[in-house]
């Protein structure tokens, strides 16, 4: 078969077939528009005014009326008096009368009897604001192609302007596809959605950035995957809109339809764009509309409609506006910052790649590092600072590469912490009590020895470790004096917590001990190399005699508590070694094994930090510490 | 009297003294939104998932779920084959079966009969999206403070969340007043307003300048300048708003009735702000809530919605960001230019002044120069490309100083040229036939004799002449040739147009010649030193044997024809000398004197800026010439 149209195309290129298709309309769709509703369009003609404004010879201030000649040699030391007749009160804006040619400042006046002292010499048309003086009637006041301003809006009505001609934003319709998609309401008032289903959220995400974007978009019920039904939508969505987005259904699977619809219905234009996320994306022409789809995964539907639809709808809008500053300004990026890679980063060869990344300054460099790259993952769009888009060039990306952000979020560098360490759910709740406090923390779960590491490199503010030395069953000493190299390091106990098993609600495997662990063909979920956890996993492996390669499911790598306890609790794992919080958050059986001391770990250098400060003033906070108390498995000893 | 308020403070005090007194009530105003109407607001707590997300593992392909173990040694070679019990389809998101645990794409399998060919080796939980992958129940998703994105309200639905608590943003009321405003409605259905009246426009501004902020604001019906009703309309606002702005009547006209009315009803916190314009600021405490007053003047209510309002409205939704973003914020200002001033400008001691400034690049030069600085003129806000506020330290700021313009629009300056000459109507038009053609054309009148200056310090691209050689009647060559200095320039012809003598309508003065222009006590009203129509002026004086001492007005200077011709129609002179079309546009009577012609002059090393090129096609525009010839007043020769 012959392709008739371009697959894997880079975004440039996309967006240039997009204007080529859809450049001829753009500016065709014109109105006319009161002033009040005008606010964001553009015009589509060079505007005159109608009136001269002022439309009068104005007092600019308060003061009186007076013949300019009648004022000469008046001065502090010599006042010139004048009788009634031949001085008016005028205020500001007020019409000078015909005989008067200048207006004298009260400030420069004062009342003797009925006579009026003057301090001030003036020249003809001293504070008059002439006719015209702001338009002249037929000045042109705003030209073809002019955004509507709020200043501008104002001028019109001064000028005497009720309605101005405009091109019309485009109307887009958005249709949410598929058997699995349920409508917001039914997700939200079933407590237990069936497996398979998923909420009709990509449209709150459209909504929402159209609302920010001040354009208009109506949301179609879900069409279930029947190519004949979506056929219908289609050509009913061209035939009263100005764009049709199509949610879902360009990728290979069996109830992908909407290539087969495009076809049907008009000429596709492209399918898949060179980036990541967002690859299936697809655009066609329909009745000489354009319909875009966007890839189901909500990070991919966000990067099409910031790199696609967006300029789309300027391009319509007749709003001419460099790509890059129209992605930027979709993005929300309120700041563009040179910042350096903190982890390494491999990217696809070939393609762009959107990355959600989270920033902190240590020392005078600037970091950032990708939260995840993962299509599917929402959280990380929403916990992002800014959005770094990655060249096609970008492959093994290396510590320390220079990243361009675009922020879109505030950040103060100089009052956030970076915590690299040993992941605990009471960490995490201290952010909002920091905050409170004027600081700002952020932290990347990379165990105990990962964040111990980080610090020696001088690639974080602070970490957390809870390591047993299996040689003499201290904590922390040996690894802490090991990794500080000399430096001087503090160290901050923050609280005593339980390790345990964890395992399946009811512990169907029975597990009682970490001996029966160890027995049959138990399923373990296994932390990373360097989680204390893993630390402790090994030493008791060892105690009990036993060999890593016994172990079913040893060489899994989970990073957090959660993350291990999850695989139990979904079936993947019948058990996993982990702190009772995350067990107990899940409706996990738990078997306590030992009590561990989580110290925090902050060179001297940072000890002023205010976020520091805020941090340490936060350990004692009455409300995270009860809230962390409920959370159970935690234990102070101040 | 003792002040019981601060009077001429610093635009950062008086921000420091709302902060102060209303800082408290910021974040006491909270509800609970529907997430689809939270966009923009502020999170009152930490928001935990109610669900996790996905609920049960997912595939994350389209493909077959197998158990994992089934695939081992499976690659292109060396294919493995399942029968139809071991495997199941799988779209993207579909409910990976217990006994599966891995999804293989389905660009890695192929079908034999019912069989299922495997082509490549899966390790367990392959393409599976374990249950909580984007986000787990109980885990913190957003944080107190946090703004609520688009990202956010579709994480939020996903997530099983209906509602979320966030701070109300403040409702505020405008309320204009004056006996001289006229509401809107009135304004445009009069053709002829009466002398002394004035649109009731900022309303217009300041709901525009909402909307554009996400913010609400109801305007009130003009209040008459009556103290009592005033009062009672206030009262009636705090009582029902967030925020009241009062339109005017800060001053001290005998109209001003604010202050008086703010101290009956409560606390004046301060009185006049160090800035120009917006000096006439107020702000009061009326039962525990702000209430602003705005001077009256459009520049100076910006300026002051900018500074103060945006600020305040923010503090009180607990928005927690920095002054100077907040300012540039509420601007508009996309980006930070750093920029050289063209034209010296003299600032006020010890007063922040705000500029409305445009842009051009000459050479490798970026320059910027004030419009106006007048608080009345609104169009200089409507055509600025930016902003620069300068501080209070500056006072006579010279050419070449550095200015930092905050940009409010697009503007390319590698497709702008800067016009600085001769003043034409006709040329004003020319400016959408260049855009048209992809250049963009920004002028400053300056007169003849000005551009050709400016030209040969290298400030400007182009300059345009009508100047007359007296001492032989020839026009332009010997002025072209003495400022050139030997430089190339090119020499364009744009048209000849009609001087003559402009008077009233009906010519009262019965002026028909030049004679009787200089006879009798006609006032004239003269242009600027170097402006070519001056050169004609005193030209036509000499002739006469007339001496500059003998005419009144000749001190006058007003640097453009409409500006000239005004002070006719407005009776403040009874003759100038001007171009037909100036007089046309009034509706003035005319006595031609002579043709001159019009030169367009351009240093050769600037022909081939793309702008030149499009002004140059431009000159044959057809449009453009039926405009102009429309006027009256112009001949082409080609």
């Amino acid at each position: 078969m012959v392709a008739r149209y371009s697959e894997h195309i880079e975004l440039r290129t996309a967006i240039e077939m997009l204007k080529k298709t859809f450049g001829v309309r753009a500016g065709k769709n014109t109105t006319e528009k009161n002033i009040s509703e005008a606010l964001g369009c553009l015009l589509t003609k060079d505007i005159t005014a109608h009136r001269n404004v002022p439309h009068y010879a104005a007092s600019a201030v308060d003061g009186y009326a007076v013949d300019a000649s009648s004022t000469i040699g008046a001065s502090q030391a010599t006042p010139v008096s004048l009788e009634p007749s031949r001085y008016q009160w005028m205020n500001t804006g007020a019409d000078v009368p015909y005989w008067a040619n200048a207006v004298l400042m009260v400030e420069d006046s004062s009342m003797k009897g009925d006579a009026l002292l003057i301090f001030k010499s003036l020249t003809p048309s001293a504070n008059v604001r002439p006719l015209g003086e702001d338009v002249m009637a037929g000045q042109i006041i705003a030209r073809e192609g002019d955004t509507v301003t709020p200043a501008l809006i104002s001028l019109f009505l001064c000028a005497g302007i009720e309605k101005v001609p405009v091109f019309k934003k485009p109307r887009t319709l958005y249709i949410p596809t598929g058997d699995e998609v349920i409508s917001r309401g039914k997700w939200l008032s079933d407590p237990n959605p069936k497996s398979g289903t998923v909420a009709e959220s990509n449209s709150l995400f459209i909504e929402a950035s159209f609302r920010e974007w001040g354009f208009d978009v109506d949301v179609s019920p879900v069409v279930p995957d029947d190519p004949a039904l979506l056929k219908e939508k289609v050509s009913e969505g061209v035939g009263n809109y100005d764009v049709v987005l199509v949610g879902a259904g360009s990728a290979k699977g069996r109830r992908d339809h909407t290539l087969e619809v495009f076809e049907d219905l008009g000429k596709v234009i492209f399918r898949w764009i060179r980036m990541k996320p967002g690859r299936p994306a697809m655009a066609a022409e329909i009745k000489g509309k354009p319909v875009i789809c966007l890839p189901g995964f909500p990070m991919s539907t966000t990067v099409v409609l910031w790199s696609l639809v967006y300029p789309l709808l300027n391009l319509l809008s007749a709003r001419d506006e460099d790509q890059d500053h129209l992605i930027k300004e979709a993005v929300g990026c309120r700041e563009t910052w040179n910042t350096k890679l903190l982890v390494q980063h491999s990217s696809p060869a070939g393609i762009e790649e959107w990355l959600r990344v989270k920033t902190a300054k240590v020392g005078d460099t600037i970091y950032s590092w990708a939260l995840t790259s993962g299509a599917s993952v929402l959280w990380a769009l929403a916990e992002a600072d800014g959005i770094a888009l990655l060249p096609a060039t970008a492959l093994e990306c290396e510590k320390g590469m220079d990243v361009t952000v675009w922020m879109k979020r505030k950040v103060d560098l100089d009052k956030r912490i970076l915590f690299q360490g040993s992941d605990d759910p009471a960490i995490q709740l201290l952010v909002t009590p920091i905050r409170r406090r004027g600081g700002d923390f952020v932290s990347r779960a990379v165990g105990s020895m990962g964040g111990l590491a980080a610090l020696s490199r001088g690639e974080c503010h602070m970490a957390a470790a809870h390591l047993l030395d299996d040689r003499d069953g201290t904590y922390n000493d040996s690894f802490i004096e090991r990794f500080a190299n000399g430096a001087k390091w503090e160290r901050i106990l923050v609280f005593y917590r339980t390790q345990g098993i964890i395992v399946q609600q009811g512990n169907p495997k029975k597990i009682k001990t970490f001996e029966e662990l160890c027995a049959g063909d138990n399923v373990f979920s296994n932390r990373q190399p360097g989680a204390g956890t893993r630390v402790l996993f090994d030493h008791l492996l060892k105690m009990a005699g036993r060999s890593p390669s016994e172990i079913k499911g040893y060489e899994q790598q989970c990073t957090t508590h959660m993350e291990a306890a999850n695989r139990v609790f979904t079936g993947l794992a019948d058990a996993t070694l982990g702190i009772k919080s995350a067990s107990d958050a899940l409706g996990l059986d738990f078997i306590p094994l030992a009590e561990e001391p989580y110290e925090l770990v902050i060179p001297s250098v940072y000890m002023d930090h205010p976020a520091v400060q805020a941090l340490l003033d936060s350990l004692g906070d009455r409300e995270w510490r009860e809230t962390v108390g409920a959370m159970g498995g935690y234990r102070w000893t101040d």
